[in-house]
């Protein structure tokens, strides 16, 4: 092995740098050791450094490479190279590899990979990059993959595995046993095995614990167990997960729309849409969409400029406000200091309810059951909140700016807007649920554009009708 | 069954209204017909509405029933409740049922369970009510399940089922298979069997298809993996909740200090704390803490408030700083009505590049490696979009008030405030993890203090500078 005449490097060289630390993170001594190697294109000590290594783990070690060299790195471990590490990488490396690799290479590479995992790696490129790297496919690998892609993106039919056992309901667990046995080309992990009619038709499944512990002459209808969680190949992959969530589900048969058996969907890849679709929310309320930490400046600044375009036509709104006051705050310039305060604390409040409401929304806590209930609780927070607060503020506004009469301005408008905040908080996302808009991406905009103007207009109007008129 | 004189409902009456609406939403006339049944005591139609449903359904109807009928349905389903339904629920409604029914119900409710399932009923109660539950059950239920809660909170040992099917490496497949054949008691599910030693300690274990596929007569340390992904009873769970996700795990098995086997997780309680550790953190960053929708209104006061209370801190700082500038406003009042949109878009900016690095640390994405690269890309993110925004910006301010000069002044605070945005938002959260601190509960705050004072410090300084002096 080794071709370009580098010695083989000790084995205690490369087992002094563990791969990760003590707290599971890369460890930087090993990237910058794996990097050298790759820069010196010393194939053996790459592979000794990362040909042994799980699949994770060098998709891992892909992210963390400096840009340049992780096309290199795959190259360099050739046969070493599982394709399924790329599984495990951000959607901008990802691509970026694939594009880089000769078509041949990443043929080669999908050809010993599992239908789902090959239709991750192909969803993400564009059309001309996929239909050449597909007809370098075999025939049945290639249909096999074309129909997953046919289906719309993040539904069950694109997440499915096109391997998987089914037998006839009139065979024995003795038969089905010496079936697996017998036979090589069996996926390389499953849990359950279906049991179908002749036309293809799902009966039920058979959890390989069960199978296990049935006497072998026992027909498998008799260990069968109904299908209770039916999952189309159609169906969404957030609702999926949340049916394996909720059944606490290891694995699901995938049926079309005649009822046929298509494929089988395994908690592996549902646990990466729970984690995909909570960090959706987080980062659809900070306004970075699906951004990743390995996106480039330009295509950074293109998303985040959007919202930021948002909030800066929503902060001129609440400045136009100001705006209206702007004689009683010449003749009262305490006004100006304290306003800000007004609105930052109803923005806080109403995204704390917004927050709770967006979230209970996204894991089906808050439905028609329980949204007046919710409201009624938010309302009354934000009423002792309000209360609470105003006092404390109006005391500290009274003493700074020796006014009690300001004081008590401050503290009414601190009032107003806390329950402004609440009321907002909770009406906008039920509004934008019930419109089928996204509560997580739009909530944010609308209430700190309520509490900017409800905190501005209640502290000047009354400023301005009470201190200064 | 009809004890109580009632006439069982026909059966069309139940199945009239299905239990979920077609987005998979509990259907509120359910749960309404629901209520009705349970207020009447009407023990055969709670039954036939709620005997039969799966557990995680008569939980998500626990959580939407009326609080004060919650108890009421577990004692009307009588046997029919499973205890495990009481895992599916909210920890206020699950404190709340099980503190209101006789010890002696929960205590039978415990003795079917599985053991990681009985840890979670038992976990949040207080000492005393724990005690009087432990107390009642046989001696080795009790002992396991005390070995598990003598472990700390959020660890493995806590998570982990204590029931799992361990064999020595020299049995057979054969004899294995036997094994499971000829036992009743072992566990519900399981995904593999483990292989120790005569000490107890762990050798590795088998995948139930590798089981499967085997030859009768194959001895067990022939189709044993040996464990690569070793989880210690002491392991906090978001630590396993990694390894699960990154090496693909079903389930895997802990072990205690001395290697010794002494439970197994599986993925479906993995899954909750994946869905748990993501909210935990939108939770954070938002001020809510670990609130429920069921939470008191009392409870939700106290935990908010604390937010509020660090926010109106810094709302006070920001606004010194307006104090600091009283002179200059009063002289230009436009200055007030502009200042909150400088503020404004740089606390959008930095909650941005926030959110990125708070998330990032959490999934480990950033480390040592990649902070540099990262750090770099935002600064240029916030100097992009801060020229930008200070052209837009600066030019509607000048044509708005009709002072160049004006909006001049206004675009440089803009830009001087983005980059702090950015600067902040990167290291903020990376100094907060270095010292330990969870950056997604404190960043927020440090960096709106650091985004609102630059902002106001920026802009009315320069004014003050070069347009009132």
């Amino acid at each position: 092995m080794t071709e370009d005449g580098h010695a083989a490097p000790a084995d205690d060289d490369v087992a002094a740098i563990p791969l990760r630390d003590d707290e599971g993170d890369l460890n930087p001594a090993f990237v910058e050791m794996l990097e050298a190697a790759v820069e010196a294109a010393d194939r053996d000590r790459v592979r000794a450094l990362a040909g042994d290594l799980h699949e994770a783990d060098v998709g891992d070690l892909l992210d963390a490479l400096a840009p340049d060299l992780r096309t290199p790195l795959v190259e360099l471990l050739g046969d070493d190279f599982d394709f399924t590490a790329l599984t495990e990488v951000d959607e901008t490396v990802r691509v970026q590899i694939i594009e880089e690799l000769p078509t041949a290479t990443v043929v080669e590479g999908l050809r010993d990979m599992e239908s789902d995992d090959a239709v991750y790696l192909l969803e993400d490129l564009d059309e001309a990059d996929k239909a050449e790297i597909l007809a370098g496919l075999p025939f049945p690998d290639r249909i096999a993959l074309q129909r997953s892609l046919d289906y719309p993106e993040e539904t069950a039919g694109r997440r499915m595995q096109t391997d998987f056992i089914a037998v006839p309901p009139f065979w024995t667990v003795g038969q089905t046993i010496d079936y697996l046995r017998d036979h090589d080309d069996l996926p390389e992990e499953f849990y359950e095995i279906f049991v179908i009619d002749p036309g293809f038709r799902l009966l039920g499944s058979v959890p390989l614990n069960r199978l296990l512990r049935a006497r072998r002459t026992t027909r498998i209808d008799g260990v069968m167990a109904e299908t209770r969680h039916l999952v189309r190949a159609t169906d969404d992959q957030e609702e999926v997960a949340r049916q394996f969530e909720r059944y606490n589900l290891v694995s699901a048969a995938v049926t079309d729309d005649a009822d046929r058996l298509v494929g089988v969907i395994t908690v592996d890849d549902i646990v990466d849409v729970i984690q995909a679709e909570a960090e959706e929310d987080i980062r659809a309320m900070a306004g970075v969409g699906d951004e990743e930490i390995s996106d480039s400046v330009v295509y950074t600044v293109k998303t985040r400029s959007v919202w930021l375009l948002v909030n800066l036509a929503t902060a001129f709104l609440a400045s136009s406000v100001i705006g209206l006051f702007e004689a009683s705050i010449e003749k009262l310039v305490a006004l100006a200091v304290l306003m800000p305060i007004v609105a930052s604390m109803g923005g806080n409040a109403g995204t704390q309810t917004m927050t709770v409401a967006v979230r209970a929304l996204a894991t089906r806590e808050l439905d028609a059951n329980n949204a007046g209930r919710l409201a009624l609780r938010e309302i009354a927070v934000g009423l002792v909140n309000g209360v609470g607060f105003a006092i404390l503020v109006g005391g500290i506004a009274g003493l700074w700016f020796r006014d009690p009469t300001l004081g008590m301005v401050f503290g009414a408008a601190m009032i107003v807007n806390m329950l402004a905040a609440a009321a907002a908080g909770i009406a906008i996302p039920l509004t934008l649920d019930r419109f089928d808009v996204d509560p997580a991406v739009a909530s944010g905009v609308f209430v700190t554009t309520v509490t900017d103007c409800v905190g501005f207009l209640a502290f000047l109007g009354l400023a301005t009708w009470i201190l200064v008129s």
